[in-house]
């Protein structure tokens, strides 16, 4: 079909031409009516006077798709300043059902729980498919920054034999008649790969059954994990985030006029770091605190502001016992690790550090916790035959999105959310 | 660290420098050793003749992890025509365990099974990289065309609650007490977001619990994933996957040295296409065959070289029968459907067509094939509510790899293969 977009339609003032999309709202006036068509680029408006044509309008609800033929004619109040006449409409299809809740208003009524009911009509809503646009640009910032560093992009499996990485809030699965689980994080094989190409990511779904409902987790979500070998330790790796990060933003902000109400945060050229004991000083929290809770989190995040102009902090050296088996203890002091936060305006956006790459430091790490090194035999395999000191890190891509758009509920930006309570449509 | 990679040497000679990687081979003579050193970017010959070093090598099997300083110096028997002499060797970790198999030999020897139990170690080996590499390249090369094209990338759901698509192979698993189902594609979602955005494109896992051993089958396998909208038929559909797979080839192509001895293939400006009536005539198969052979496939690929020189060439309109409920028939004749193949070299290597796009058509579709239109409510809302003409394909990424490379067997090209036998590693 010959059509031009929407955005294209200014272009053209003098010319017949055919756009086509969906009938985002009809205005039934008195003596004209307004036709406004929704494609993937924007509206346009389509003036109707011809008797016939205004009354076949009448049955065609919203959302019933169209091609129009017409006139493009210059108007200052049309969107873009310019509007169909003499129109020639098509249907592509068959008239719609009429919908439950209008598109055509600014902001989507309905509650979320019967948006996501209703997520393929409510993902129509620019406000939705806008968080939708952020996130693949966020997504193709990510693999381009990292791209640029020399990473190789991997694929990794969702079907695993053990549940290895924390034990609790797995989702279980019949392998052909045997046990098996989906992975919560590609963690061991993005280590395994660094053994190849020494520099990885993916990007890829990760599922954990969190048992618990909050506006915070997914049962199943984008993960952007990276992998990097040859580091001196994690502040390499934090250099690396840097990059990655500011490459994210910067493709989110190429959207243009889409994201312009948006605060988008600079990425400053060196983002300020803090040990986590210095931390908890910063946040009036006791010295033995084991991790940092949300108010710490936002004292830091008005601290990086105040004192540094940055939206940005790391926070490093987590305690050893708050981190997995495999993080990189801080050389010199074995209570801290050589792991990384990164807060964005006070929450928690990314997790990383430096890794253990020795097969005797896995083996002592297991020991210490208590756990056989039996069932992880398969991940181990990697170290026995030689691993470099390496480190990395992963972003939850809805959790990216929902702080960069300031989404309340992480389910406002995810297409298709999957919880506790919903694994439809 | 400040190091350079292998491939940088010969442009640093009469410098002392620094690499880093894994002991790819020791050759041990009786004047002088060879320590053959290999990072991400390829191998390294370190010349080695002070005493004391020689026999520290003795106790360094291959894969231990080194960082070397030394003279850059021309020889033209080295690889790349430099090698570094008078080293300083330096431990990264600790003493590799001595390998199940020798990675320095050209070919890996052991079994495929037993390559496959030791992924960590024989993804090392240069072919088995090489495939994973080219395997980013052309999931990269499938980005770019379609970004190019004005396409949209999105993430969908991975657990569902029906198993709709086939009802067969699906695996089972237990979704917070409740039974749900890995997807077999993201089939019904892209479709979905066609309503939203047009042109959307998905890279990920896709799971089929496939109860034979085969070596083109895996249990779950990269689905590259096309869908667009306003199209006129499928072989509009057709042209936007000539130039996806244009641009798989052309980045794969620009791997350069590394795969200049794979015969890749040139995509012909128009590949040819042939409905399937005419080519069942081609293959020399009665009239009335539902569906196409090996043999078939094989013949059709061999007129497409001696009467168009070309490697691909499509099959349009099979049988209606043959395929999903949601294909759109071929308007005029409905006992065929407005689908295809895409063959490489007389192997399948791609499936797409144009869907239905009425929702009445959904539910005399579903209702000819004797199904409730109950389980696919969710699927069919977006039908209700006006959809495009569409269509779409969906390429399997280790398929597409293999084609490319010649490889035998599936999982000769997958990192961490998924089949009826395998869960591990």
């Amino acid at each position: 079909m010959q059509r031009i977009l929407s955005v294209e339609l200014p272009r053209h003032v003098g010319a017949r031409i055919t756009i086509a999309g969906w009938i985002h709202r009809r205005r039934l006036l008195k003596a004209v009516s307004f036709l406004i068509v929704r494609d993937a680029s924007g509206l346009s408006q389509v003036v109707v006077t011809e008797p016939e044509l205004r009354a076949h309008l009448e049955t065609l609800p919203e959302e019933t798709v169209v091609a129009v033929e017409g006139l493009v004619t210059a108007n200052p109040a049309a969107p873009g300043g310019a509007e169909l006449t003499e129109p020639v409409v098509r249907l592509l299809g068959e008239p719609a059902q009429p919908t439950p809740f209008d598109l055509y208003r600014p902001v989507l009524t309905p509650t979320l729980p019967t948006q996501l009911d209703h997520a393929p009509l409510s993902l129509r809503h620019p406000s939705r498919a806008r968080a939708l646009r952020i996130s693949a640009a966020a997504a193709a910032g990510f693999r381009a920054g990292l791209d640029g560093l020399g990473f190789t992009e991997i694929h990794t499996p969702k079907i695993v034999a053990t549940a290895t990485e924390s034990g609790a809030n797995v989702f279980a699965l019949d392998y052909f008649g045997r046990p098996a689980y989906l992975a919560q994080s590609p963690q061991f094989y993005k280590q395994q790969l660094v053994g190849v190409f020494e520099r990885v990511y993916e990007v890829g779904p990760v599922f954990r059954a969190e048992p618990s409902d909050t506006t915070r987790h997914l049962a199943q979500y984008t993960s952007l994990d990276a992998e990097l070998g040859f580091i001196g330790d994690h502040r390499d790796v934090m250099a690396v985030l840097r990059e990655t990060v500011a490459a994210m933003v910067a493709r989110v902000s190429a959207l243009g006029a889409a994201v312009q109400d948006l605060a988008l945060p600079e990425v400053p050229a060196e983002i300020p770091a803090l040990h986590f004991s210095e931390a908890l000083k910063i946040a009036g929290a006791p010295a033995d605190e084991p991790d940092l809770a949300p108010a710490h989190e936002r004292a830091i995040g008005e601290w990086a502001r105040r004192e540094h102009g940055s939206d940005f902090v790391f926070v490093t050296g987590y305690p050893m016992a708050k981190r997995p088996f495999y993080t990189h203890p801080q050389p010199g002091d074995e209570r801290w690790s050589n792991s990384f936060d990164l807060l964005f305006r006070g929450l928690e956006l990314v997790t990383g550090g430096q890794r253990l790459h020795r097969h005797s430091d896995y083996l002592a790490a297991l020991a210490a916790r208590g756990e056989s090194a039996e069932p992880y035999e398969p991940y181990l395999q990697a170290f026995r035959h030689g691993m470099p000191p390496h480190g990395g890190f992963a972003i939850g891509l809805e959790r990216f999105v929902a702080r960069i758009t300031g989404a309340q509920n992480i389910r406002e930006v995810t297409a298709y959310p999957r919880d506790l309570h919903r694994v439809t449509p």
